[in-house]
């Protein structure tokens, strides 16, 4: 089709919307390692699994074989409130840059929560409900996570307690706010509501919280009350799952247009944005009937591809919850305060890890003050003030898109626009007042907590 | 078309998209008074108005008789990026309420400014843009119409002054910060930077601001300045004219399924989104073609059509502006700080108020707290925290809609959802805090107010 003829943006009917998930590692040779149980080293199973996570998440968890797996009627209709979301053209963006480069971006920011996150959200919602239960724990750190977890608990009428790390709490009131309009109880982490948090508040009077203490506390509250368990944002292969939905709507929109792209780039923190965006696209790749380059863009603050090690790893700085394997940087790593973005996790999920690993994937890692040039000089021409998360790939698409100015090469540049920036203005007054910087952590600190991985028992 | 082909969002394609903006006083066999000069009491002519404003903007608030006014290709593409906006077939809501009434709102929140006010924005930046200025100037109290215009002033490369009502710039640092990051010179008003800035600062030390006097303030940065121009984000004719496309798209949409709607509702602050989502219904209605009820929102605290009288007055409370002929509580009417929406202007557009003088708009006022609780009720069903203007007519939708299930009419209703609610979270929070109540003002304010009226000169 004729090059004029594409649209600013690129909208699916309903009917062309996704009827199922494709389950990526269906189509990998080298399946990502199980998770393990880390009293016994054994992997966990079915029954180890269901205490924490509702029945059918686990199976999903577990399924490595089925390729597509159906969207229920209650998701595709849920879907369908602020789904499908819009493949742009950035025409803008091309002028603006001089490129002959062709800048596409999936924009998954337009619904409440502001980001890509309410895809898994809603699924795992439906499943505790069909469950039966009465509602579901989790953490949530700069809030993106909990907001979407709340929305879909109101949908299904599911009681939802987030604990949300104390600082965020108190730094992010207005995060706290949405979610409480939305039902949920939220809960600044460590709490004297759980014994995990006494301790640590015992332990470390005054302490603003982590993720990870977060975490321990909703695990704890999910398998400690009847018809609770406990739900996750990212990592999980049920997560990447769901949100295989970004990428199947991409590449539809593109083949209505005959458009292949030859650049994919994602940022990555645990992978649910990347691994979704990327999985049809990975999986003929995997087949061998079409091949693109997969850029995953991380934070030089937390750049657990680029510097980290690939092994068995705990998911929580507590400690409790199960290992995986993943490229790491060590569950006690802290990034810097000083990163804005919510990249800030210390491993990777296990799928994108293993195809890391088998060089599907390149990584590459960005400072934080060009990610929020690129943020600015995209929220000028494309008029969409972009999150600190997602502004990690505008960079590497911006300067993907620069290097075709100087060779001259019309390549087609894919790259996910995660979410909106509203929840961050406190990070872009930095940038605007100059006083942004970086932080990188030493290659000390990076061997310091590598070396605490723990052992896994033969 | 069977009713249940009737998505959840109805999206035009970009052929759909209007190419001409409609002029509603073509059709109006009364039509609005002209502005007046305040000290001759004559009608304002272009040449007086065009140290103020820009001439092609002039020409568009003089034209009482083009019926269609094409869209600059350069504007229809700025649109391309965030429209064509979604009618949204609320079927979730509907179900919630148990009612047989078809609800439809069309959502302009789905841009960084976070609401319908980009339409005006941009189609004025491109015009003092092509008139080789370099730059406007305006006023914000609550900030959506300053981040419109940083937005589009940053499009076209134009600087951009505004004047944010003090108190707002310090109890809304983030949506200062999104004007910033846009590249707009933000000013808290009253400030040291004008004369009647220094003036309202002498007589009264410590004033958090008014827009009135923000108003003031960057006219006259505007009228002393060479190559610079005011803007205004609604009110004005011209403000309609570009809003127009709201309706306009509104009627296309409708119009592929076959659907009539019976009940139009819309917040009424200026009239900006009211007079441009009824535009081309209310023509139809003007030439006789069809009938439908249209039903103006106004707070409660700031009644203007419900409790205000028709007469001229000023649109500022500087009274440096011409004199409008409108439905106003006085430009001396201050509502209540209590009060959280942005629907704060103590007049009304010209246009609307002629037309709800000639009885073809209903109005109706609501208070905040029941507001902010059908706000609450959509955000849970339908997915999207609305701003606490557009929930205005949320209330009245559902009002109508529960109308409905006693009666069991399968009425269709139409309501504007002009905004997001993101920037709005204290007085979410003091809503969820219990902590909400109602400020009505007593007769007595009323009429004190309108005793102060100017007096036309004759």
């Amino acid at each position: 089709m004729a090059e004029n003829t594409i649209p600013y943006k690129i909208y699916l009917t309903e009917e062309e919307m996704p009827k199922a998930w494709y389950n990526l590692r269906s189509d990998m040779k080298n399946k990502p390692a199980p998770l393990l149980n880390p009293g016994t080293g054994k992997p966990l199973s079915a029954e180890e699994l269901s205490p924490i996570f509702c029945e059918e998440l686990v199976k999903q968890e577990l399924d490595e074989t089925t390729p597509f797996i159906e969207i229920p009627e209650d998701i595709r209709n849920f879907y369908k409130m602020y789904r499908p979301s819009p493949l742009v053209r950035a025409y803008c963006l091309e002028q603006k840059l001089g490129t002959p480069a062709k800048i596409y971006y999936k924009f998954e920011g337009n619904n409440t929560s502001g980001s890509h996150k309410l895809n898994s959200a809603i699924a795992q919602a439906y499943y505790a409900k069909k469950q039966g239960l009465k509602g579901v724990t989790t953490e949530t750190g700069a809030g993106q996570w909990g907001t979407a977890l709340s929305m879909a608990c109101s949908y299904f009428d599911l009681d939802c307690k987030v604990f949300m790390v104390k600082v965020s709490y108190e730094q992010k009131p207005f995060r706290r706010e949405v979610m409480r309009t939305y039902g949920a109880s939220v809960v600044p982490s460590p709490s004297e509501t759980t014994e995990v948090g006494k301790k640590i508040l015992a332990e470390h009077p005054g302490t603003t919280g982590s993720l990870g203490c977060a975490i321990s506390e909703a695990v704890e509250v999910a398998t400690r009350n009847p018809g609770y368990r406990y739900v996750l944002g990212s990592v999980l292969n049920q997560v990447l799952l769901h949100q295989s939905v970004i990428g199947l709507e991409t590449k539809t929109a593109l083949d209505k247009y005959g458009i292949k792209p030859d650049i994919i780039i994602g940022c990555a923190g645990g992978g649910s944005n990347l691994g979704g965006l990327i999985a049809p696209f990975m999986g003929e790749k995997l087949r061998g009937e079409a091949d693109y380059r997969i850029i995953a863009v991380e934070p030089a603050s937390c750049p657990s591809f680029t510097r980290g090690t690939y092994a068995y790893d705990f998911c929580d700085t507590g400690m409790i919850c199960p290992l995986a394997k993943m490229y790491t940087l060590g569950s006690s790593f802290i990034p810097s305060a000083n990163h804005a973005g919510g990249l800030r996790f210390h491993g990777m999920s296990s799928t994108l890890s293993q195809l890391y690993h088998d060089g599907y994937i390149e990584a590459t890692s960005v400072e934080q003050t060009s990610v929020f040039e690129a943020a600015e000089q995209f929220a000028r021409v494309e008029g969409i003030l972009p999150a600190p998360e997602s502004s990690h790939a505008i960079r590497v698409a911006i300067d993907e898109a620069l290097k075709c100015k100087e060779t001259g090469e019309e390549k087609t540049i894919v790259f996910g626009l995660t979410g909106t920036g509203y929840f961050d203005l406190v990070a872009y007054q930095k940038y605007n007042d100059g006083e942004m910087t970086d932080t990188i952590p030493t290659d000390e600190d990076i061997a310091a907590s590598i070396a605490k991985l723990p052992k896994v028992p033969e």
